[in-house]
């Protein structure tokens, strides 16, 4: 069989081809979501086989597996390395059309020169070839964001975290750029009162006093962002069904967090309104430091309970929810708006029937003081593949301006996703690409090229302005 | 004017047209669900006109016409087969771009040889020549569906249905397997308080015992599975706006069964209840027998009262709801995986902007215990067109895994309407045809040729089990 | 560079371009829903500058500028009208992939000759060029319609409205017809006691007596209706986040208003009522008249109220909501239904997740009495592009009948937005050719002729009935 992944792979066109090849393939990487473990990047960790570089914790292909009929014992089981990779390479032609499919074949080409296509032939040479280059330090942790071009990259990380990780990176005055971000999700969940106080006192540790009331809360969340701002972050992350906007104040949420410390039942309208009240306290001080705020909206999570009692959480049973994202979200904004606190804010939409509302809300809240000041984010979770990434830039710029896009991150908890930002930049080139052909936009090669060079790169360099402290 | 319906219909390059007639153009057909009424089939029907056997019963029409200002004396009403026919075929030529139109002349081309367009001018024609060729054997109601190779379909039941032209059928011994479903949508439908008594009242005569009480109730029902087990239903199904759960049970489901029979006010909240413990209880005993269990979801039904009284439900006044699915739904399968009780389970979805959800939803119960055990169902009813068959495998591709899917079904009360298995293989032969075209897929012609056979006969008949006692 | 809008721009084969060019290209223009001022029509306003007729007033464009980091003193402030049009040129190229893009080359064309891109290079030549055009009387108020073949139009008027202008656009015997249309919104919105009563002040004069009651009221409405009607008003127009039924009567309409004069507080659930009764009794008055109703859904109004309080209304601060549309509004026609007063209607959807809701809701109400009496309404406001037109067209014709469309109004403020009913155009004949290209339709030239030529024209002229008295 010939090559699959062909150097025009998605590039239908000769503009297309022109536009990827010329002015974008060979950009850096700004990944400024992920989930990546900074121990790995900051131990510069070797792994032994490519099951557990990429198959380990990746639970998209968990629930391809799954749906295969294949046994949990060869999937987030005890089954040897091997045995795994065998299971998955015999999935894999299974997996036509779904994005694993093409992801698969792209990081086997990037990342170790191999354009066999993965089954159950050729699943052992594959195997032993990967291992074989897993042990060079070009496989490193390190070598593997290397070997993609990577600038600069952003994990995601708990208020109580140390940093520790980031500060040995940043010691060690790497070439690529690692930066922690905000992730405050735990500090609003009242829904389990153990695991909240629990939590509260890890908190108390990573300030270093104690919490003994509200205002003791924020405090020690202004003391977090801080110590966050100092070790150079700059975005916050927020993981929510929907944004939350409560109008009458019955409730208090000094009383509210009394009573969680006490062990006391919450309400669900307290939890509510616990939150709103918590987001616009941290949302303001994002402002006050210039930060970037994300909010992923609209999944619904931890469905299966069975499964869940024996895997944990993100082990492939969430969803896509349906949830009234609108109203809520306008009252949100327009609450920080009505006091000009609204910083630099991306909206990433988990159902894409909710697109349209996501690309007009940010056009509700860009004031003329920043280009592409609230976004619309990239294609996320499972509308990250070619069809979700379309709809995206295609909403986006029908109903918004995509020529203010920041475009892709990978949002991945695997080293080997990085190709994520080539097949988007491909998706992109062909989408103008083959406006062009129809007709729908004039040929003007420099200026299409620096659109689609401000959207893989530039317009991320310059909004989040990392280099500044 | 040429043939319209050519040999690559649909087909838009070679490898599609290779997919089609070297694999799946001659397969037979599993129509697991559909309308169909059984007594025609056990008397092996001869209809002395086309218009009886297309367009009496059929709402798709029916609507089409109402929508052209077309009388209803000609549509539901009383008016001469033949002049109900012409006013049909003047109608045939404004369906353009609507699934009436290639349906209308795959269906004449497929059973009657014709590939004349039918409109004003040829209707006279086509009335005479289909009437001649109805009183052949060939086009009885079992010759119908032998000339479309089916090889087993499964009809739609009520619980208190006797079932004797299913047993006639099977006695008869014939090549065609005719199955029915269980369908019991009005054991839970307490909103006409007399229709209930007068349904509990046939429910009674049917398993042959009195029941006074929620217990007989659910005697009753585990009595009529058993007896629809016994005649070969190995499927459940359901019509519901929602999955339903109900957290705090306030209610009794005993009391509210003691309160229908006695003609007492149920609140819409205390229907939902008794729904939602009626659900259970049966999926429950769907499990224990290895049933199939269908949700068709999301259907908001008799909206125009004035025409439903004259002309009465499934005439064409019901559309599409845009409910809230995701949560409940979750809800209600996670109840019935917490005690490992999810059997089989196929959801429907009638609004496309919940395809996604669906999808996603799905992937959260396949536990690898079955090779796509819980299933995004074909698209339904409105969505049963070229764009809908498209968005359906489409979501299905990107977000789970097309190579499971067990593929379509007419959901028909038409005994014409099988070309419908045949416009689905020629779509999604064309979607993967398209894909190698477009460099998205490797062109392996055997693997895909496996592929497009399983979506189009294998994995249902795997899937089934229709044979097993 | 070459002509970027060809002749053939949007069509992209040969059956598109032969339906373009020799049957709808020259087609007059039935307006029948926009924004303009009746005034300037009545005085047949020349403008000074491009900037007066292009920017003034066009919060698409205000979006865009302010996406773009543009200071609102350019925008809607009080920068020379040169500089405004200056920093607009500056933003085109950025605005590729956006309607504004193919609109702004599209208007420069037709009315100005003009085939030069519009950027920060050509901004000065344009604005000269365009100015002295504008001060030709072909670039009148009137002359600018006449140049795009218009035939009749519909303004949206207050009930309040005296209709002056329209009176004296009837009296001067246009070639143009210019007719009102009756929005009555205000008479519904009790949100600002103030407001509604000042507005009430209002209708007491334009009706020419006291408003003391709920009585007075309907018969104020009854009245202006009456006046409208007299002056060719055949259509009215409602803005609603939703259609509203409220079953239980708990409530009273003529108190709720004896209350809102009284200035009291009027609960949410209150205005609701009244604005459902108000609704019912303003549509049986529609239907008394043989008006055509329209009704605007889904939007998310005045979403930021800090630029809502520097700029007003209209502004750009508007969006898409996420409504529950489908149940409330089956409620709501089957009640003008059940007493057969449900006049001809059309309903615009502006969340394009729920057009298959509104196709298939239309469907339930067309009863055979007239050609496509419920329309599902054209793209409309921020779906007013290539993609938002394509799925309105392509789902009216999956789920309805594409045939009976009454096609496309411009919706606009500006004089300049008449080529959108072009750009329609072209979008329609491309799908129908594209269509016969890929061998979904036969080649019937006369007949898809005839089809778009209907859609384009035709339908609209006979669904409004302009000139009968």
């Amino acid at each position: 069989m010939k090559t699959f992944i062909t150097d025009n792979f998605l590039l239908r066109n000769n503009y297309a081809q022109r536009l990827f090849h010329s002015y974008v393939e060979s950009l850096p990487i700004i990944d400024y979501h992920n989930h990546l473990i900074p121990k790995e990047l900051a131990d510069n960790k070797l792994f032994p086989n490519i099951t557990q570089v990429w198959l380990y914790g990746d639970h998209y292909k968990w629930r391809a597996m799954r749906t295969l009929g294949i046994d949990e014992h060869y999937i987030a089981g005890q089954a040897p390395d091997k045995d795994k990779f065998e299971k998955w390479a015999n999935c894999v032609p299974y997996t036509m059309r779904n994005p694993l499919y093409h992801w698969t074949h792209l990081e086997l080409l990037r990342y170790f020169n191999i354009d066999t296509l993965l089954d159950a032939n050729s699943a052992s040479d594959i195997y032993a070839q990967t291992s074989h280059m897993l042990a060079s330090e070009d496989y490193s942790a390190m070598g593997l964001l290397r070997q993609m071009n990577v600038e600069s990259l952003c994990t995601t990380d708990d208020p109580t975290d140390s940093l520790e990780y980031h500060q040995t990176l940043a010691k060690a005055n790497n070439d690529i750029s690692v930066l922690p971000t905000f992730r405050p999700d735990k500090v609003y969940n009242l829904s389990d009162s153990e695991q909240y106080k629990s939590y509260i006192k890890k908190l108390e540790l990573a300030c270093g006093f104690a919490i003994m009331d509200y205002e003791s809360l924020l405090n020690a969340l202004s003391n977090r962002i801080d110590f966050f701002h100092y070790h150079g972050c700059r975005l916050a992350d927020h993981g929510l069904e929907t944004l939350i906007y409560v109008e009458n104040q019955k409730f208090n949420e000094a009383k509210i967090f009394s009573k969680a410390l006490a062990g006391e039942h919450i309400s669900l309208q307290e939890q509510q309104f616990f939150t709103f009240k918590i987001l616009v306290f941290l949302c303001k001080v994002y402002n006050d430091r210039g930060w970037v705020q994300q909010f992923h909206l609209g999944g619904l999570r931890n469905t299966n309970n069975r499964l869940l009692g024996k895997l944990g959480p993100d082990s492939g049973f969430d969803s896509i929810g349906d949830f009234s994202q609108a109203k809520m979200m306008a009252q949100f904004f327009d609450h920080l708006e009505s006091t000009n606190e609204l910083t630099k804010t991306i909206i990433y939409n988990l159902n894409p029937a909710d697109n349209e509302v996501f690309v007009t809300m940010a056009g509700n809240f860009n004031d003329g003081s920043i280009k592409g000041k609230v976004q619309f984010g990239s294609a996320w979770w499972f509308l990250d593949q070619k069809d979700g990434i379309e709809k995206q830039l295609n909403t986006l710029s029908n109903l918004g301006l995509l020529s203010c896009f920041i475009g892709m991150l990978t949002d991945s908890r695997s080293l080997l996703s990085f190709p994520r930002h080539e097949y988007f930049r491909r998706i992109l080139c062909n989408l103008i690409g083959e406006d062009v052909k129809n007709g729908l936009l004039p040929w003007d090669e420099k200026w299409l090229g620096k659109l689609v060079s401000d959207i893989c790169y530039y317009n991320a360099k310059n909004y989040f302005d990392f280099s500044i402290q």
